[in-house]
């Protein structure tokens, strides 16, 4: 393959991370991939699909492109150091909220060339254990643009997403904010609140919690350190959800309380109906 | 394989109903398996593993034992009639919810021969697209007895079960009923808010739902007739859940308002803990 890149550089190194090194090598085994995490174990497991692997950003002195995998507000923190310290790189990050990340690439200044990336990928599980060469295989890979971003560039992310095996779609990072808060920042937050319930309630005895129960309480397992971040980064959204949420949950209990039966066919009959719907073309 | 038992019928062929036939017919190939349903269609595409399927209950009158996998307020219905027209055979059935089973069992009688059952299984699939075989294979399949069950009924009970693939848990049907509530109707309830709120919110666009949205809807897609009849019988029990997940609710969006980094940080972490403990032996 004739890639208009030859070395890639990995910061961090957790599922998202890892599986994008792994992808990339699967893709494009002659690529130099050198990865930077601060959990040595992590590090050295890295070694099998790694050219290089360290704690020290020293390392990315030797790639051209450069991806940013750690939680949002880290991301956040090594931008403008990075602008710095290597500045002729291309930037591309895997952080779960856009807005902020974008608002801190244009303070980096125009030169640094910088594409805001999402992958709507991901499991719950953390780190080494949810490595996954495949995980992005068919995905959307959610794309930024800063305001200078040259077609070059575009194309330039557009390649390492395609890679992947993911299906680059260029977004606003505010409309990306706004629907996330929906489809992944809500979930994760009621599968936390589903899972502390069933603690205080002693009710996650094995015997019953059947698949149900998996579905609901999945997300709760998803590395804290990435999540804290992505609900921080996305506050007035999630908090706009969970309002939204409580709304709904006050209405169902008014219904069972003094609806008729009716009513609560209605509600579980449109349930259904919206299920099908999304997943007509699966 | 000796089995006390030659016939049996199953009423109800949606996926619980259905996938059981299966199941028992790759279990004991010899087994005479009849089939009730209302449905034309389902009837037609059961006669590949059926050996009699038809509208009619008449069609019990060749089997030694009964299954009841309609919606719980159906069995309900039922359960005197069949204890009139059929009152030597052995019934076990398959609902979702148990305290008004069991006690509807006891008003039919002491001679009527019933076990209630609920098989810790089933996806939000409907009807004959939920049909599988292995539904059952190292499940929980909750069992309750009546009080003058003998053990050879309860003996005939299990046989049944591990027939299925599944594993027979003796359970009472208040404690079944309370915890089914937190393990099963609760994530299915969210699951209904949540799929409403985002077409309310005009946020079902496909290019952004990805697993974690399916996490938290998937359920919304079960059968709102078989759902409606569990949360009914299952009222108070439901309620509880609704309202004690509705302070959680409370309690996050106060920490998300007014709590410092590190409430938050300790809510997920927790969540991701809990994760892992009940994984732990996945």
């Amino acid at each position: 393959m004739n890639l208009p890149f030859r070395s890639v550089g990995v910061v961090g190194l957790g599922q998202i991370g890892g599986s994008l090194a792994q992808a990339l090598r699967e893709a494009a085994p002659n690529l130099f991939l050198a990865g930077v995490d601060v959990n040595p174990d992590r590090l050295r497991f890295a070694q099998s699909f790694l050219d290089e692997a360290g704690r020290d950003l020293n390392i990315l002195d030797q790639t051209e492109v450069v991806l940013l995998a750690t939680p949002v507000r880290h991301i956040l923190k090594l931008m403008h150091t990075l602008a710095a310290r290597f500045p002729r790189k291309f930037y591309l990050d895997a952080g779960s909220t856009k807005a902020k990340i974008m608002a801190q690439a244009e303070s980096a200044g125009t030169n640094f060339r910088f594409v805001g990336g999402h992958p709507l990928a991901g499991t719950e599980k953390v780190g080494e254990a949810g490595w996954n060469k495949n995980l992005f295989k068919e995905k959307y890979f959610f794309l930024c643009e800063k305001k200078n971003t040259s077609s070059a560039d575009k194309q330039l992310a557009e390649t390492i997403v395609r890679l992947t095996g993911a299906r680059p779609v260029w977004v606003q990072p505010g409309q990306h904010d706004l629907t996330l808060a929906y489809s992944s920042h809500l979930p994760y937050l009621l599968s936390v609140l589903y899972v502390i319930q069933g603690e205080e309630e002693q009710k996650l005895d094995p015997h019953f919690l059947g698949t149900g129960f998996k579905s609901a309480a999945r997300l709760s397992g998803s590395s804290a350190q990435m999540t804290l971040d992505m609900i921080l980064t996305n506050r007035e959204h999630a908090l706009n959800e969970i309002t939204g949420f409580a709304a709904h949950l006050k209405k169902l209990k008014e219904i069972i309380l003094n609806g008729t039966e009716e009513d609560l066919e209605k509600l579980f009959t449109e349930g259904q109906q919206l299920w099908q719907k999304v997943t007509a073309d699966d």
